[in-house]
């Protein structure tokens, strides 16, 4: 998404350390075809970068983290493949890269002190550790969204300055003095946290849920008390957040935007790209699945992104835009 | 099965370098109930002399690896369990504790350089990285065993040999200078390679399998061409690899019995235990099934094991004895 940011960061790290071992954590990596891509971009760049000098090879050690949930199987067995695939490319001389599975919450340490150099995370922190207290007044809504009150919009806030401080000072412990961080983060432009572009998209779900509560399908209750652990902060606060706590210098903020409807971007201007409804239903569904799963049981799920798919091409409008926000870092000291 | 022994090691380890961080890996830790046994009793043992010495604990970093065909994703999930149980047991002082698997063969390297501080390996060892070649003159016999002709015990020893030097060349590039091994392997207390002791339970295996050949269950080809790559050392075939490859000084060379068959130990005298030939046919079925799977498919299997427990209990005389030899050693430099 942002890969040219983290690229420039991970080659600039090599060439002012050239370190013997280098190793890269993807905080949050998932599982399935795209797990490996950010990690082999990075490796790729600094391998460039390491031919072009006529150095030897480091060592990569690449610590792939999800939560415990995460089919770490389906990665591992991948790997394989991929070790071919990069000793094609690559040549004799690259190498060797060790790989990890590291299973927990990155709201917490999962890394030996001072072990990593470069820290990467793609839309992962914007999630909160947990739905955040105090949302009782935000019925109706699945997130914050233009209408909620004041206390709901703190309350999501609070949360996010919690969990986002506490992500930083575990990494401050992992990280070297000198080692980089990238985080893409789900942002919106507007300071105000409760304005359409942060949440447009999952308001459209709320729509689609509260269609179902009338018919009858869901009930009120069971509704009312879904809400999305989610927090899309501006630029600005994460700068400052990354301030206060105080261990990272911010080397660069860069705003970008994607679409959940593939079809608006003019890269994808084929036939098969045309229901955009059906695909931003279908990005979302890949996002939130679990979360309604979990809540609402497995039976009403295909209903609701049949829904949210025909609302968003009611709304054919307006643009279901995502931005990101894309933190480029250095651990001081 | 020789517990102490690696106890010994990782306190001796402890109290000679007091480590502010302690990685610990365990070479083919399987999945099941018992993965995370082994290395939990090397974590307490060193906090209880980190307690008695008033020390501060020391950051652990445990790495479970195996082949990347092993359920990770089970391990994973037991974890979160496993963290409380240890918490509860151990008090706030303890940890913290980090997990990662590391999916690969061990006859390869698997961490960064000079990374590791401890490495336990429990039955693995033994095992080769394929099945030697020029086992033709083997038929009959899946493995080595007393009548197996001069030119397969070698092909079998000079397999181990090669196996066995490569794991010790990856591992001297893994543990730090003073950092402790500790291996256990099956193992024969003759000089002799194919004596009886070795192989005998295998043997057995293999009369099953002839058996089934005789009466036309299985082809006579498909049988001859079914291998086990395993190698049993002595002691002091053990002694001489490590020597020879010259990385780690063999610290204790320990040889222990146990049996096949859990009622032939004082220990499991109870009723349960009585029928012999099963319990011994369960215990090798849990090591041999995957590879006869892969060989002869699924359907013969329940036969096998069950043919293998009837021809235990004819040859009820003879205990089914496994000789298990633990060498503990420091790499030096």
């Amino acid at each position: 998404m942002t890969k040219p940011i983290a690229k420039e960061a991970i080659t600039n790290l090599y060439r002012n350390t050239f370190p013997a071992s280098l190793a890269i954590a993807d905080l949050g990596c998932s599982s399935g075809p795209n797990t490996l891509y950010a990690v082999s971009e990075l490796v790729k760049a600094v391998d460039e970068v390491r031919r072009k000098l006529g150095h030897q090879s480091p060592e990569y050690q690449v610590l792939l983290n999800d939560l415990p949930g995460n089919d770490f199987n389906a990665i591992f067995k991948s790997l394989v493949g991929f070790h071919e695939d990069m000793r094609k490319q690559m040549g004799d001389g690259f190498g060797p890269c060790f790989f990890a599975g590291v299973p927990g919450s990155f709201f917490g340490r999962l890394f030996q002190r001072k072990s990593l150099n470069f820290v990467y995370s793609s839309c992962g922190v914007m999630w909160l550790s947990q739905v955040p207290e105090g949302l009782e007044d935000n019925k109706g809504s699945i997130c914050m969204v233009g209408k909620s009150p004041p206390s709901v919009v703190k309350a999501y806030y609070r949360q996010f300055q919690m969990d986002f401080s506490l992500f930083l000072k575990c990494r401050s412990e992992e990280v070297v003095a000198g080692g980089r961080m990238v985080l893409n983060i789900f942002s919106r432009k507007s300071e105000d946290p409760s304005s359409k572009e942060c949440c447009y998209i999952w308001d459209l779900l709320s729509v689609a849920l509260n269609e179902m509560v009338v018919e009858g399908i869901i009930e009120e209750e069971k509704c009312d008390s879904f809400n999305i652990p989610l927090y899309t902060p501006s630029p600005l606060e994460v700068e400052s957040i990354v301030e206060k706590e105080g261990s990272f210098t911010i080397d660069l903020l860069d705003v970008s935007q994607f679409n959940w409807n593939a079809y608006d971007d003019e890269v994808h201007q084929s036939e098969a790209f045309k229901d955009g409804g059906y695909n931003v239903a279908k990005s979302l569904r890949a996002v939130a699945e679990p979360m309604l799963v979990s809540h609402f049981g497995e039976a009403i799920i295909d209903e609701v992104f049949s829904r949210l798919g025909e609302i968003v091409n009611r709304k054919s409008e307006e643009k279901t835009e995502i931005v990101i926000v894309t933190a480029s870092m250095t651990r001081k000291g």
